[in-house]
């Protein structure tokens, strides 16, 4: 280690690991460790520019508190959050994706067929859907969780007019796997971009917008849970999304009902919502555990 | 972009930043982008691992001020910031090392000759030596800026009972490229590792040492400046540098004057340095630009 060499630094790395304590976290380390080398290396990276790297994620400190994390955010805009979740999906059910930084624990209980829009701000929507394991079949205690963004573009925590579980609920779906709710229809909206990670976007020519979805995580007892998102085939960013979250099967037609009877017959607000209205179909399938 | 895979999501992110102010800038990011996608698919990172990543930068924000880094510590202990100064360093002349986080500008002047040590803790050392340009010849107003720590092992800036600038100076070189000091001889110590950094360590079942030495910058007009540092040959850790900053020529003898008339004719304690004393001889040439 005393003759290091840009050839030579990575297996000095690996050599200097060696007594690491868990086989994996030496393998893992030694794997960052070499690949921010061949970057360094194959971009022969200047000192200026490896210190405004640095400098990037020091003027993060400045944006990262308990409610908003500029880490993750970095994360998320590299591509790197959607595909720890890529390689970690399983290969058969609906497609997984991104769980974003606002769900919260302990959302209130929606009855199946309830309305969570209640005449706030926004279009409604109505979705219907069904929920089967992994053998087709619908799955005893399968729980819905949702959560999305309102009206004005804003998730409950980013907007102290709302109520702090607004648009956020857990539904148990029928025992024949199928669910109805009413909600507003989620809006595109952009990401945080006042810090260095919206710098970052800057600099790539790139936007803060992710196009809306709504998201959802799907709980069956005995079964392995799924985590993802659906979006709206009309929406602009579906091409562009800032965080790389969009999926092949999770791109749904919203389609607008005129007759209260296309409606599902359990809807809580099927006589009161203004007509015409949206809906989509959410039809789901969990993984293979 | 709404399609995508494991093995597109690369090519999306440099297709995405299509349209990037600066094609160097575009470059960098799609590369590092690129490179982290390639460590999370080879290594199919979990999401509790990467969680285990975000979590440990988001850490360092409880650790990171104005007196110190724990991100540039991060590059360090990885051996990045290492990596870019040798991707940078010229082919010729005296090999440059890491900057490290205590140079400070405005460092009092020394004159050639001139005493650091002042009879402070530790064991007095004899500098001396000459410095050339890549031709091999004296430049005219050479300046050698020298730091180092004290003899109880902390540098000015991490013990209040030191004035700010202890063992901080600016010595012009004589004519005909000389020079000459005294000082004390510097001590192995630890980076800080009370953070995540110092967590990584741990995981590596490495230590947070420093083999001892004396950072200097020679300046000369119209010549390319060099950034580098000494260590004394027999230090224990000089195949286990935390910050992976030895390189081949900077490992150098310290040896022990028992007479006075070995040392420099110009050196201001000559006649009151306690001997037997150590001596190091230290010869550099300039890069060429």
């Amino acid at each position: 280690m005393r003759n290091l060499t840009p050839n030579t630094i990575t297996n000095a790395f690996a050599e200097y690991a060696r007594n690491a304590p868990s086989a994996r976290t030496r393998d893992l380390l030694v794997g960052l460790a070499g690949h921010l080398h061949s970057f360094v290396r194959d971009n022969k990276v200047t000192q200026a520019e490896w210190n405004a790297a640095i400098d990037a994620l020091t003027r993060a400190t400045k944006f990262t508190d308990d409610k908003r994390n500029e880490y993750i955010l970095f994360s998320d805009l590299l591509g790197v959050s959607s595909l720890v979740d890529m390689v970690n999906a399983a290969t058969d059910g609906t497609s997984s994706s991104v769980l974003g930084p606002f769900h919260i624990e302990g959302a209130p209980v929606l009855e199946n067929g309830g309305d969570l829009w209640k005449g706030q701000v926004g279009e409604p929507l109505v979705v219907s859907g069904k929920i089967v394991d992994e053998k087709g079949q619908p799955a005893k205690g399968t729980v819905l969780a949702l959560w999305q963004n309102s009206g004005n573009g804003l998730y409950a925590q980013q907007d102290p007019e709302q109520s702090p579980t607004n648009y956020h609920a857990r539904l148990t779906v029928a025992n024949d796997g199928t669910f109805a709710f009413s909600t507003v229809r989620p809006l595109s909206y952009t990401v945080p971009d006042d810090g260095p990670a919206g710098d970052m976007l800057r600099a790539l020519g790139r936007h803060a917008w992710r196009p809306a979805h709504l998201h959802v995580i799907i709980q069956a007892p005995g079964h392995k849970p799924l985590i993802t998102e659906f979006f709206p085939e009309d929406d602009k960013y579906l091409d562009q999304d800032a965080v790389f979250g969009v999926r092949a099967g999770l791109v749904l037609p919203f389609k607008r009902a005129t007759d209260r009877k296309e409606l599902p017959a359990n809807l809580a607000a099927r006589d009161t919502l203004p007509m015409p209205v949206w809906t989509a179909r959410l039809d789901l399938k969990l993984p293979t555990a």
